[in-house]
């Protein structure tokens, strides 16, 4: 009896069998297996085949960030890939729902086999925070010293080679950086938006000021929140104070990126800008989704454990919970939001600036129809 | 003692004493009040509040699409507001896990009551499958006569208006038998599609019929395959065949619609055509929800009444079923599918269609960063 | 340098090496390298990981059964194994947004070249539902067919011993046919029960018949309803009419478990019978959940493919459409709903059985608070 | 032309003209209506309808505990509330999505009119977390704040009376605190308990300083780490430093109470003991689901409004964050996963305790079947 299987065939073309070779639970090889390894084992490997995913794509992305000028066509590219890790990150969070399926008394049973082997010896997770900006100085401290205490020294090594590329963030700032709307002619367009700003907290001011409901403590501390605007837009507006915060490490874009960022937030309408929106937009968003994802771990862990101390000899939720905040790289994309005012009070761009941002057609059929988009 | 609220309050501002005050069980007014009902009560209300927001953005949609040309800034307005069409989906889908938090006997408890009352007289989102596309001779028999017996005259009146108005189909098939770039100058797009055809399917037949590892009846297999893939093909070329099975209801775009439709498909790496391709692509998405939603929504109901008769007189699961196959509006983007052929078999478009395509930017700045997407 | 990695190490025990070694895609070895295959590859494998947890899994509740009588701590291990299944489920269905990143025409770059694998080859999902109970001669034809000619030898072998041992849908009915509590000394309690629904349906008669506001129309159409319904608690109370329609493939269960399913789900608020209740819950939501994530596969196929024949030569959108509605394996459980009645219309209990269902505590402290549950 | 639509047509009963007429946006009555603020409205009131299903299960969970002894029946009603309360939870989640489809620049369109109303000022929010066990003296101070200057007086009162009624935490500690299986007769299960931990620390002890491969760093770091194990266990087991930390903020269950709990969730395969640590399980999740929600919360609001302030006057990122930390009521049940130890390590329960922790059937056919569960 004879089929034909052709050359392909399923489980060979995906390696099914180092795949699903790949378990061995510690506890099987003494006096008492426990049940619930073999699921801690599986949704560890599924996160690291995430991670690796992840890594390519990012990688493919960096790599034409890298090699400037980026083309309209690889900007769709870049943004299907940023898409896809975003897609992937929903299920690293669900995958979170199935550890929990395995209680504390369940963990127990076989954590003592693990020590010192802890989740945060993930290679990969460690590149993908390296590859979007996290850097080495600005971990916390037990995140530095466990680098270099708790890998192994190929490992260690090979993560500072990936240090040594330029991550995302960086590429990012100098795309932005290369942005050529902000002066062009005679329009300068800070100077006009300066003016809207400035005439807008003159508007703010006089209404509180009028405004008989209010008592006069009220109009006190009104005032005081608008003078408190007034001085962040004064840190955008001046480059030296701007760089100042920034070595400050409140900011990681350059003054000139930070403003480029801005203006695809305020002109996200313009075609030309409708694609670098989508992708502020998602690097934001996948940069959100690795907080919600830390912050998930950790009350995660701190159900497993309590305030015991994790199978690497650290406080695991302590750590997770100081990492959440520490390690966001996209921070000044949601800081730009401070800077946002309402569309109506936007200075009009000039008509050239706007055709240079506009789709033009002109084939045949174009007349007829009267439409630009199609 | 007085504090000042300001002019707007939360709980004035969203009229929570409407809201709140909205729910009243009947099994409240007898002498076994069901714990359940309200829950009943909240989950529907919820839906039509999503259904209220669905209706807004759709004709938001539909008032743009049917004052033509559509120009790129509407386009981004169009797409954002389908996207979060989706997003809303996605709660609806999520509110059947609610529901199925009450068991099928809790459901006895106060099912009688509501005798003839049924979700399937829900107005809002009958409108919502108008307005989409769904027509009154597409339904099925007992949905056509549940519209004329089971609904309140002036609702009768109020979806028969509905339907007069053009749908998203009709719009959508509109804007894109408008579309200027099938026809360019001296090129001819479809010519040199239909040759590529043709050669792949003749490299396909080659392929197979040399293929040492087939036996004879695997080679006539795939050989037949290929006629009936050819024959797919012929339809998409020859507009009568066409316009024959759109007549037999399989396809609700006109031919040269489809035809643009597979064009922005193909071409969906051009800056020009990416928010277009995005545009089907969340229509494609926004059909699909609401068909899982109906294939759920059957199975809940079919778990809550097992074959019993649904509280409206219609046996809930068969009919959900059945709209579930039946009150598809967008097949037209999933058969696309069929008539793709990989990027390396596709014609290249001449340079002047590939310009007026792509975005040109020439401000001042323009030249030395000869970057044109930023 | 040196560092105490100890015995463990992450990277080690999770055989990263295997897992991480095993994407090869075959358009790397073409002048054509196709970006996405590796989304396709590892999605697979992740599949595969997790088709291997829920077979651990059902294994390990099948044992259980296999080895009568369950005690009650079991039942709890049981239920908490299942509720795993359930929740892997659901990353099942997540992870087809991740395939869906992928374009159609991003598929066709290399999908010629994996002619004819085939998803459908899986041979770990196809043990998965034999193991749940779907039967070589329910299967579509397509399916019997492909199990011969597209599987390896050693694979249908492997299939078929799979097949030879009892399946779950099996065990339980064993489970539940030994269930003590239908008939206990004087009482039975389905004379009460068929008593109690010919009461209900002659009020239910009465309250048509008299009520004025129903046309004579509406009265025939509610009583022929009526009749319906009648007519299907025969089937119920009559053994030969029940086991007729089960060898017409009408139910899984034999008439007795049937039964004792359906007073489970009557008496679930009972003590004893609260795990047993939520075993038959879990058990229609694991049904529930490959149905859906079939048919959503069954888009996700026609989306990718159009009306395309699949890379393993068969027509997977219709194909997969067909096994949603064939294979599924716990529908007994939905048709349970069919035979529910009001709480209200319930014989209660005999004094000496309901003591039998609920907790017993008689430790000293258990006067003091004369609480039973805790 | 009439039809019947019987007594209760579908509009009706759910009251659709209060909830869809009560839809106002401010902005429709300036010049410059924002198409976005409907969105806002209707997330809003989706929100606060949720709500009010949440207390409505609360307080009947409540109303159960508050009415001891509370019956094995009833224990079953209350995990299927508080299941409902978790799933619920979840659609408040996804809601988060909804509102991320409006842009910080969207949002300004309208953000002025609304001020200084906000969404800190819903008061079903605020007795959720109240009816939980929310402390007026724990929340931070501008919680505090708010909940006086920012509210109207009727909703003030109407707060300090929910704070009155005892909360869901108490009511809890209560339940735990009637627990009868921590002694009986002879048997003195802490006792027990005490040597096992003792035990398990000497072993660790010997372990680690028998091992060959750790350097006398490490030794002393993992001695260090049992020492502070140990002292956490010494405050398990004396009454007075427990209540002394009670006292000081960091446990809010009683010593007794506590203890209860840890017992719950070590024998939780017993099956008394089931129901109940199903409970413990649900209490921390639906904690962990609202901890969940306010720091999604945060990271939206910081999106939307950068270091902006909010509409009510507060800066709300800021605020969130800290509420994410202060508001958790049920901290404890994570607490107790420090403090099991394996279950090869459990004292095993006296018979006489284990029986009466389990099913006893003795109906006729028990016997027959052998079986205790079915």
């Amino acid at each position: 009896m004879s089929n034909d299987l052709g050359n392909v065939y399923y489980k060979n073309y995906l390696h099914l069998d180092k795949i699903l070779g790949a378990q061995e639970p510690i506890s099987s090889q003494t006096d008492n297996p426990a049940h619930d390894e073999l699921l801690f084992i599986i949704v560890h490997q599924a996160y690291e085949l995430w991670f690796k995913q992840i890594i390519f794509e990012l990688d493919s992305v960096k790599r034409i960030f890298a090699d400037p000028p980026v083309d309209d066509k690889q900007m769709g590219t870049i943004i299907a890939r940023l898409d896809r890790i975003l897609t992937i990150q929903s299920l690293l969070l669900d995958q979170i729902d199935v550890i929990e399926t395995m209680t504390p008394l369940d963990f127990l049973e076989f954590r003592d086999l693990l020590v010192p082997a802890s989740g945060f010896q993930s290679i990969q997770f460690k590149e993908i925070e390296i590859r979007l900006g996290v850097k080495r100085e600005n971990r916390i401290p037990a995140d530095r010293e466990f680098m270099k205490s708790r890998l192994a020294v190929e490992d260690q090594e090979h993560l500072s080679r990936v240090e040594q590329q330029p991550s995302l963030v960086e590429l990012l700032n100098d795309w932005l950086s290369r942005m050529p709307f902000l002066e062009i002619g005679e329009f300068s367009f800070w100077r006009h938006y300066e003016k809207a700003v400035e005439r807008m907290l003159q508007t703010d001011k006089k209404i509180i000021q009028q405004n008989p409901t209010l008592s006069e403590r009220e109009k006190e501390y009104q005032i005081d929140e608008l003078i408190a605007t007034q001085s962040k837009f004064d840190t955008l507006f001046d480059q030296d104070k701007f760089e100042e915060l920034k070595t400050a490490g409140k900011f990681r874009l350059s003054h000139r990126s930070f403003l480029a960022a801005l203006f695809i937030n305020l002109y996200r309408n313009e075609p030309m800008l409708f694609l670098p929106f989508r992708l502020l937009t998602l690097l934001l968003e996948i940069d959100e989704s690795f907080t919600r994802w830390r912050s998930r771990h950790a009350l995660m862990v701190q159900r497993m454990l309590g305030s015991k101390i994790g199978t690497g000899g650290s406080s695991g939720h302590e750590y997770l919970s100081q990492t959440t905040r520490q390690n966001r790289v996209f921070m000044d994309l949601y800081n730009l939001a401070t800077f946002l005012i309402p569309r109506s009070d936007l200075p009009e761009l000039p008509r050239e600036i706007r055709r240079s941002l506009g789709f033009h057609f002109s084939g045949q059929n174009a007349n007829s129809s009267g439409e630009s988009s199609a």
